[in-house]
């Protein structure tokens, strides 16, 4: 991380060499954006590269656009990305499709550019698979400047999270979602202890993926968010609450098998900036879900 | 079905020959409870049945256990089994085992009947093929003095359901279980209507399998319970009510994807004769369930 | 109780003996209705009597109207009252009036009474104390001819309530509301039985009364509704459940005083006619309770 | 507030000084606390004095059980009361006490004298007025000697309090309980934002009496506790919600009263110096409470 002070020392050279892959093979947005320094905040750094983009001519835009590598391609992965959309195109999970998935992706990808003539560009880090598929569907029905404004827009946010990821400062930029929980035992009327929790993505094309694990404290709640410091990615997910190791620990005394032993809460992110907070209240025979705060 | 009356009015012969199969391959049980009737009640009947094999000599009663297929082993369906037992076996899926399945059931199989002499007997309608594998390495646990009391009250258990499907009579003999739900829309303060429900069993060796599908009529319920009119297998459940396209058809706005789309309630069953109703409160933004009546 | 086929029987003369207070101080309206006769449900003889009035002319329902008694009023109770409006009076405590009640009701009625001449009319049987008082504010802002209108829909009400206990036949005439509950003890996971209920009204002139009050049975339900075939007075209800009797009752350790011990549950009763089913989910730490079914 | 270094700093007879009144009327536990200092926690100067009452004769425990004033006599307002117990009463409402209650409280008051020959102590900040009467009933069934130690034990809380409010320093007496709520709107999937909450104490002897008054901020919560920084009394109390108006506020139709209006929430406080959190999860047609964390 650099701080943002060090980044208003940079002459031009400096900065766009330390910036100019904010913007995919762009190092030219960088390079404009430097005339608006200095900036008081990352919020404002990361404007003057947003106004950078909108400042410069529809070629240019056009030929950002196409700089950007195939989305889940895996031929593309020989070709030279950059260290940054590698790693972004990993959380997604597309570098370990199944056949058919590849095969999926595949065929949209090049429906895609047959359609519009660029690749389809999306902020992996917001999405899952599931929610980029859908992705795919409904902007293959836009029309071409349409989805321009679409494309760029994702450049953006790909844009904001590389500067998150490199600009330390204040939190100015909102870039980070939340996932957390909170168990209490309404049974015995207290924080639920020591209930292994577990939180998954779900997926229409592949089976659950675990994605955090964690054991609630002596407040219920875990030590540390199950999703936090970075966006949750829009999709579906399941928290699982082993509750029947819990009320057994208590010395409940139950049937075989209980009637709740894991208990399942399936629920869609929309928003991943926002916080999920999904807390579980529970006896050995009811329970109770809600977003919460 | 035939009413008890008629049974009641069957010389011994006749009684042999209608109810010589109650018990697998021992007609001589029909032959002996036939001396205590005539029958007031279904019960009556079943119990004349448990008397005369508890009238039995030790050997008998061994005879009459060894007399029962291998539970699950594909080779025995070239033995001649009784038409019940066939209907029986399919009820639980150990027809259609997966051959990772047939491996364990086949080992578990072979290692009872080498510590026990006969062959593993369970009362597969009250029963999951997970709860079975249960069965089979809990009782693998006993001494043979008790596994062939188990038996014995297993055999009683298959009689007893035998009788009830064969027999029309009064209720006297409580065989049924039953699995039913309710939705309640605690955003709208109504019942819930054409709610999609599914209920699924579940298992640790399978995928879950589809047991009952249903909409939520006018209150709420269904038509008819999700499974009634028979036990209830002792295993894991999951209800699942499709709650996504119910809120979106009363017009509630909500994010893509919504919070709550397919809510599931996964619950285990230990008494396949008990009513296990597991309504659902519920809003686009929580809902509570609970083992009720 | 008449049967609707002997009323079907009378002739005008009986027709009249029998249903002439049913419009109080009206007989004309009875005498008119007969010639609609004979009616094949309660229903249509109600109809009958409301299109009577309605044929009639605006003198006469202007009559109709001024010959119903002073609401509350208790010097009216030397006038002769039909015995009808005497026990309906009661129903909503408007005879057991303290002496500050007393005075509001007596100036609301002079005030009515001032502007518009006739006196104020209410279907009691379907309101509590409170809501008589709304009404009686909310009525005193109409213009006369929509109060005209308010004043004979209310006789109409009266009238259909007069006849539904007066001449058995069908259901068709809806007058009937219903207050129940069902209590689960979800720490249990089982059914309440033996926990004290009471039905209060509410009131913001005097304290709660007591309106019901039962145990719950086995079902967790009480053994007949709370309130049950009669329309439920609109106003507001408060529901007691005691449930820290309940739960020591059932060994459950708790601190003194227990965290639940009355447990209250307030609601609003809009439609008398409508079914308010209130149930409560309760462990010695927590409940849920919602309008259900 | 002195800082406990200030305290440290005193000679024995500014120790004294300062600290005489924490014993009522009875300097001497001062004086020999001094002794043990310096103290590096308020606890540990807490020990001391609890220590050096330890130390005393029979005789001066007894004569300090015997300085202090007799509760709720209001004859005794006339007599040298320190300060200190003077504020304490008032906040159980001894001093507001109806003729009832003062013959109450006077026929406990001389019943307990004649059992015992010295006045009822109670710490008065741990309790209401129905939990005082409570402990008198149950006290005067003691023996002496159980009295003697109830006593004293009371008079060590009464002394904890006086140098939790004279001493700063860290936490390490923990003294403080604390009653707060959190309203979840899961109509909206939000937090309820502007409702009017109330806490009211319960009292078997008198209506309920206003404790706290506050609104709900944008998380759902009130800036402050309702209680806190003191104990909270044991008692009875009543958490008033007006979700009537807040959901008429949002826009909801609803009918006229709507089934949700006040929503009154009744709980015991058996534990002055815990936590009590008491949240509501709540729709027009339904509410989730618990004692939460």
């Amino acid at each position: 991380m650099i701080k943002l002070d060090a980044i208003n020392a940079l002459d031009r050279a400096g900065f766009v060499a330390r910036l100019g892959n904010i913007y995919e093979h762009a190092p030219w947005v960088a390079e404009a954006a430097h005339s608006f320094g200095p900036f008081s905040t990352v919020a404002a750094l990361f404007a003057a590269l947003v106004q950078a983009v909108c400042n410069a001519s529809d070629a240019q835009r056009l030929a950002l656009i196409a700089g950007h590598p195939e989305l889940g391609d895996k031929l593309a992965l020989a070709k030279p990305l950059t260290t940054e959309s590698q790693s972004e195109q990993q959380g997604a999970g597309l570098d370990q499709l199944s056949g058919a998935e590849f095969d999926i992706f595949t065929r949209l990808n090049r429906a895609y550019r047959d359609k519009f003539t660029f690749p389809f560009i999306i902020c992996v880090r917001r999405h899952s698979k599931d929610s980029i598929l859908a992705g795919f569907q409904k902007r293959l029905e836009h029309d071409r400047e349409t989805e321009i404004q679409a494309a760029l827009a994702e450049i953006d946010r790909i844009a904001a999270l590389r500067i998150g990821g490199l600009v330390a400062g204040d939190a100015t930029l909102k870039l980070d979602g939340q996932v957390s929980t909170h168990v209490l035992d309404t049974h015995g009327g207290t924080p639920a202890v020591g209930v292994a929790i577990s939180l998954h993505e779900l997926s229409r094309l592949a089976p659950p993926r675990l994605i955090a694990r964690s054991l609630s404290n002596a407040d219920g709640r875990t030590d540390a968010p199950l999703i936090a410091g970075k966006p949750v990615p829009i999709g579906q997910y399941e928290m699982r609450f082993e509750m029947g190791p819990y009320f057994a620990a208590r010395g409940i005394a139950s049937a075989k098998p209980p009637f709740l032993e894991t208990v399942p809460v399936r629920f869609g992110v929309a928003d991943p900036e926002a916080h999920y907070h999904v807390p579980l209240l529970v006896t050995p025979w009811s329970y109770t879900t809600y977003r919460g705060r």
